[in-house]
């Protein structure tokens, strides 16, 4: 293993068990340090992001890529902000579950702890370093970050600060570490540190995530594809249904829990569609339809199969007609990424077998899926949406960053 | 991917729909006639056995191998009672977690849902076969098994008895399947159907679950490896740690949650050594010490570093000498796979800290680790330990073979 990221793990390891001895009060101390030492930094973070903004442009970086990546004196006071939401919220950790007396007298109980080791994968975003650092301190984790390149010296900055105000509270300050190298490959050996990292969560474009899926060793947290659907039953409230759909497709275009594809029952398309299509014409959305939608409104664009698995972030939406629920739910479960689908219905039954049936993180009844985010869940914070089934599925909160251990407390007992 | 395994894939995939629509009454019937119906067909299955028996002594099958392998009419109806267990435990699917109003009207809730497709591969015990069935499909999941090529002809005669049960009871028989192939790439392929399973368990020997753990490209969860220690304490009751290291180690040898390593506080060594050496060479246990006990007892054999990583599963224990809690926890913590951990000590705060910073899936305080199991847990039944982080950790329950879903009943409402 490369030598630098050798030395992060075995700090990380040496950290990891200081942390356990942190309690609630000293971590939320810390970050409330954490966030002022940001706000006090402002003018050198500021300044080291000026110079990745400006190597961004040298390098003819987009310019929505250009816009995540520049920080302001408004955006590090969200960042520390952000630190003192945490802090705020309650800690997971210790919490014990299903505490009882076994009929020989031990007493059994499934303690909440810490992972461990968190590592995260992200693109230029210098909001999710404080991000991830507040959410993994708080939940007990060392983190180790490794930030777009393009962001480095903001990161840097960041890391400095936060680092340097848990010194100050008397804090192993290795519970943040910063990967600076921006070479390739030692991304690839940072997602094999199988002996030093607990998990990895990548967090950014589809292509990061499944970079991440195919070459970590580590197990890694699936997050954020959305290909989600709203499917419009035959006894639909028509004017609620293309409130929704126009919510869930243009409230917010490149997220993950918009709506990409509709599914509309059969006997409702002559009235629906032309009423669904003005609406989203009207946002300037681009309709990919069936042959049976264009039957109807034969101005539409005609949907490939491939539209079908798209998730287009962008002013464009497929749809597909269906005879039936047991179709619109093979539709969906075939399609989606197993994040948010919503059916809207009057119908009790199918609402339902919708909410039984479809396979995904969030099923909806009647409502967008774009409230598939752990701050309108009431989790207070987020560390992405989980669209995998095994740890953590939906919104990512606190709780998700932790663990269980049995405890057992004995006086003698032998099995016999 | 294989012809064969690709049709198993599709007709689970179907299976799987038609599970999430059983309650928890048919799915209880359905267990109760597969376990009368093994219980018919005893005489047809012990003949099925009788071939692999037969082929095994032919082949050279260790006298061991050929025990595990072997059914009788009493084991078959361990095996029906196994089902008939599973049969009368809660069922987890469907529990409703965290159900709130939102500010805006909206119900969410976090259900209990199936994983979907669990796929078994283990080596010549039959008996996993019917126990594996019934756990899965208890938690609502499809199982596909891949049991040793040893036990084919018994696993064959087992699944068509359950099978048949299956369509009796008017459900889908495929949500059991049975890969009938001895091919070691069809196995290969098996870890690689990601688009059929959603879960991959490994039970048997460490090399066949370290097999799975490099080549599946499916969720994996890794089970059962022990290297399990006792640490006494300068303040233990010295009867109460002889008894529980004799229990811990001898009680059954060849499991994972035995005892394989002790450490030993230096204070105690010169009064406790020989007590305990006598009691373990009673017991015909091999004792590989380090040199601080060798000073002690010099009959002892000295144990190199090798030795505290090997989990012998015979009788043969190793023995370390440390000068503080600190450094018994760390010993443990760099030695151990993570599965069980005890201390024996009379002293408050050192029991705290081991139970607070040794890394382990269980932690006892005073106690014997061959504890570590689902029915001494309480859990009625058990489909492995779990020595990962992630999902599930220590012994898996019925609760362990499910995820969640969140479930969110609206009435038009949007996101502003």
């Amino acid at each position: 293993m490369n030598e630098i990221l050798e030395e992060m793990g075995k700090k990380a390891a040496i950290a990891k068990q200081d942390m356990i001895r942190l309690n609630t009060n000293q971590k939320n101390h810390a970050l409330r340090q954490a966030a002022a030492a940001l706000m006090a930094a402002a003018s050198e973070i500021l300044e080291a992001n000026q110079t990745d903004v400006e190597n961004g442009r040298k390098n003819g970086m987009k310019k929505s890529l250009i816009d995540r990546l520049s920080l302001t004196e408004d955006r590090i006071r969200d960042m520390a902000d952000g630190i003192l939401n945490v802090a705020a919220l309650q800690d997971p950790i210790g919490e014990v579950l299903d505490m009882s007396k076994r009929p020989n007298g031990m007493i059994i109980g499934k303690r909440r702890v810490p992972l461990g080791v968190i590592g995260m994968i992200y693109e230029a975003r210098p909001n999710v370093t404080s991000d991830a650092f507040a959410l993994c301190f708080k939940s007990g984790n060392v983190v180790i970050l490794k930030g777009g390149s393009d962001a480095i010296y903001s990161n840097r900055a960041i890391v400095k600060v936060v680092r340097k105000a848990l010194e100050a509270a008397k804090i192993n300050p290795d519970c943040i570490q910063l990967i600076e190298s921006t070479d390739r490959n030692v991304t690839a050996e940072f997602m094999k540190m199988n002996e030093y990292i607990d998990l990895l969560i990548p967090r950014g474009s589809a292509g990061l995530i499944k970079a991440t899926m195919e070459n970590s060793t580590i197990p890694v947290i699936e997050t954020g594809t959305g290909n989600c659907h709203v499917y419009v039953d035959k006894n639909a409230d028509f004017d609620m249904a293309v409130k929704i759909i126009v919510n869930a497709k243009t409230q917010r275009i490149s997220v993950c829990n918009t709506c990409e594809s509709l599914v509309i029952h059969k006997s409702i398309l002559s009235e629906f569609l032309p009423m669904l299509t003005a609406a989203l014409q009207e946002q300037g959305v681009e309709i990919r339809a069936d042959k049976e939608c264009m039957k109807i409104c034969p101005e539409l664009k005609e949907a490939s199969e491939e539209d079908f698995y798209t998730e287009y972030l962008d002013y464009i939406i497929s749809v597909k007609t269906v005879g039936s629920l047991d179709e619109a739910i093979e539709h969906i479960n075939k399609h989606n990424t197993k994040h948010s689908e919503t059916i809207v219905t009057k119908d009790y039954h199918n609402a339902n077998r919708f909410l039984d049936e479809v396979d995904a993180a969030c099923v909806y009844v009647n409502a967008s899926t774009r409230f598939t985010d752990g701050n309108e869940f009431g989790f207070g914070a987020e560390i992405g949406i989980s669209t995998q089934k095994l740890h953590a599925r939906g919104p990512m909160g606190l709780r998700e960053l932790t663990t269980c251990k049995y405890v057992i407390y004995g006086d003698g007992q032998i099995r016999e």
